[in-house]
């Protein structure tokens, strides 16, 4: 299993200054920018695009951002968001005619490549391409979404794609995303997750470094 | 005609520390925060939605913000923009079957509405919903695609329209958007323009203030 | 100008017993069946299709029945609403790529064809295909919406329609839909149209004749 | 296993008179009406939509009507359906992107949720989704395309759909439609069926009473 | 107006020796090269892309190769067109988003520019793009579907397109598709075409260089 | 398994001169024409359509000719092709919503029936389909990209649908298309391939005879 990793979602930091949030939420112990792009298609809301990671990159951030994209298709813009800064860049399969196609654009553009699962996506999806990424994202939320909590079935699909990643392909992140609290992340951590997105849990903490440093304490605690 | 307002477009502006820099640009003398939204399938970019928006409002920005959609299609995002804090709201016609709906559903939102014109789409499409208008937008470079100059023909158009306004509407603004600069400011402002949207002729300018009195002066000549 | 009709639309009849209600208010002196089609996807509504219009011919109906498509693409469905009887087929320009070639197939299925304008389409539309046309329609209401009421700039269209029909194609109807009551017809009327989709207006009154004579007489007061 | 269901489908009914069909088919013995909703998207061919199911309930209809949409995308539509008086709300999971978030607005509307595979459609896509459904629907033809019989391979499907039903959500109700008679619902049943959609066998026979209690008997049977 | 251009279209040549077709028919007198591109979308049929043309190249046809774009969208293959070695590329507005940035993308590949009209199409959409183009191309035919004749109201249309040419952008070539033949092409120069596509009537014949001769001979007769 | 077929891709060939091409690489041994159509949408690129299918039986080709549909929707053009002379159809199960009902119309068009899995799709897609189908082609590169090399991972894919058709559907012939050459086709075959295209690898040789004879020479040691 890969180090664990703390991916704070600046969907939930202050958009007007969000150079700002993003050196204190990486100064309080946070590993990576999550970065969710959404494009009123795939799902029904829009967020943000490369401008705001290139934004990101030249106000000084050096720490790995890992690209969400909710965006269909996928291929028009993997190339703008590696131009842009992205570290990683991760799609839906749903929303791509040529999935291993998609894998190989990322990484063409020097990026690690990343598959996401919705919640009832079946895990089958990965079976022939699993050994090509860097990183499988399943969503424990439905994203896109307000106001949702952890769906508990995302348990169960941590352990089998666990299974497949130790495995066939042990070099591959297992991240999570939706709902991941200090109080649920020790299970989901026993689940398989190495990776943990989290939006207003840490960014509506008074204090960033604390509820990083106790999920930090409760995902060693399951390991 | 309508009293001159200059629109600075926050696409040039620095995300990483936009509320300072809306701020800025404010106290400078523009009038309007102009907010250009892109989806990726109207126009081949992705940029800011409803949460930037709103991330202004919260920041303390009360003049008001002039949301032109590129998307497609326009309606499901019209309320996000209103509960955002958007005080106008423009679209392009070929981008909703139904011209006259967006509109209502704009006004109904509690904002003031816009048509946007390509530069190839023909003023005809004015014709029967422009007494319904607060604003006509003409663009004078193609939405969505970058390092693009003033086209000449928008001159033109700006005057026919003009001429439409003048005997039919003249409550409603003619806003022009693409390349325009304190050298051709005075010659867009005689063809009828009385609402201008800049992005790098003022966010890239050392002095924000000199260039927005120099633009305005160039109005006032023209007037 | 074409002799006046009266087309209630179904959309406002009971639909648990459509057969009785046609019955009645053709009756009642009705003239056509007006059909109004959605998809949920040209508009955000679905009603009914070819099947519901099958059915009131085999159930004894021989009044034309008008369909309206607010539907898109419209190719596909054009032979089977001329296999379930359909006696004239109106379609959206915008919702097909090829109006001229959708006209003559609706023509060539042995159905008359019309096209509709939306509030805000400009009538340039009909510049090269009105002659080829059965009937124009003017919707003075945004179709696929509820609960609104005549937009007055209908009448300036149905003028400007009536004088292309007067001048170039007198064979042509004239047909208004949106908001048409006994109290507004006969303004409508003397702006040029012949034919009136009424709904509520006809099936909300008690006494479908008594509200049919009154539209009547509105109209004949004012040619 | 579920009590046995007969759900004829009204597409078989006449149109014209469908109150009085659907009173005279519950009478007869049926438990629930089937109501198939087709887009002209999904599927080539439109049907009926939420003002045809509420026209039921107003005429009185008291037993589950149970939609079946054959649309796409679905999310726009349910809540119009739940308003029109639905008691269960099936779609195609290819048909929305989302297919948790589309359960959870059937529920959240107050309706009962339910999948729809097609005939080629892989079993894996109820993996973990099953949990929060009502029901699943196996076509036992393809959706939208008329004079279709029962492909075998829904046999195999039903047992292997039944399996992971008894095993996981024994709360989940197994549906089947297409080309279900009274000659083959035996083998139906005993291959894990317990809720039967029957349209033409149904509504083309002489006696809709004595064909459901026939169907109800070789289930009986199977049981 | 421009000298006479004859245009085979290569739809009606033999596929299977395609670069020996094109041979003749040049040799025969045919000035330019017609290429249809269907893309089964834009209209129902699918023809031929940028491999057949790269091999025309190949096989040392010089002559200019005039390519109709009946697809949608068209910005992502007017590149691979462009490098496949075509001369003129056109398209039809209403597959283009942003119309006037495409004729800029044609251009700047290293192309001419031409804009198509259907049949049903205003030529209104010209009004702000007529002076960027190289060539108005009118439908006379609807395109992609296979025998049509000669539209009549193609000559209205003519001549208005020729009136705004003669008086706009005297270089702009006005093109004519559809139905042209040696006894109909005499009144069709009348109108004011001088590039004449056509296909069957020319491939169709016995000996090309006698229609050719008979074309032209018409056409210099109308001037 | 089946007889080895070699299967030229003609998307290599010379267009200019295509029936000759044909003739001479049946002459050469080949089993069957390849034919790759590519429509812009499915894929990023277009190439050719029925016309040129109809071209080759006009030209005289009697050898099956096994058309590769990368387009979406698949089911408007089938009929289309088996008219032009199609013998095999394969398609993308992601590009039809009605598997099931695309391979029953491809019979019922008189043709055999396909389909064909992308590098990352599951074999689970053939799970409730394989007894009905002919063919399936497995990609090994993505299709519609140029300059890829065989996949590795279809190797494995091979294996497992070869069980599949072995276990279950015998009479199914195995296809695989992508980076096959004389130097890979014999561990290709060993994975349970029994059916090749190849393109470039024979095209591009000088002697088409050569390459095809050392292409079955390996198969036949493979199996």
């Amino acid at each position: 299993m890969q180090p664990t990793v703390i991916a704070p979602s600046i969907l939930s930091a202050n958009f007007a200054k969000l150079g700002e949030e993003v050196d204190t939420v990486l100064a309080a112990g946070a590993d990576w920018v999550h970065f969710d792009v959404m494009d009123n298609h795939y799902v029904p809301n829009l967020t943000i695009g490369p401008m705001v990671c290139e934004a990101l990159r030249k106000h000084g951030v050096t720490a790995p951002i890992d690209v969400h994209l909710m965006v269909e298709p996928v291929d028009r813009i993997i190339p703008d968001f590696a131009k842009a800064g992205a570290s990683l860049i991760s799609f839906h399969p749903e929303a791509s005619r040529h999935v291993h196609r998609s894998v190989q654009l990322i990484k063409s553009a020097g990026c690690q490549a990343g598959v996401v699962l919705n919640p009832a996506t079946p895990v089958e999806v990965l079976d022939y391409v699993l050994e090509e990424l860097d990183l499988v994202l399943l969503m424990s939320v439905n994203p896109g979404f307000g106001g949702q909590s952890f769906i508990p079935s995302a348990l169960e699909k941590l352990r089998a794609v666990r299974a497949m990643i130790d495995a066939r392909a042990p070099h591959v992140r297992l991240e999570i995303d939706g709902g991941v609290k200090a109080d649920n992340i020790r299970e989901i951590a026993q689940a398989g997750a190495d990776t943990f997105v989290a939006g207003s849990a840490i960014f509506n903490a008074g204090d960033y470094a604390d509820v990083i440093r106790r999920m930090r304490a409760e995902v060693d605690a399951a390991r």
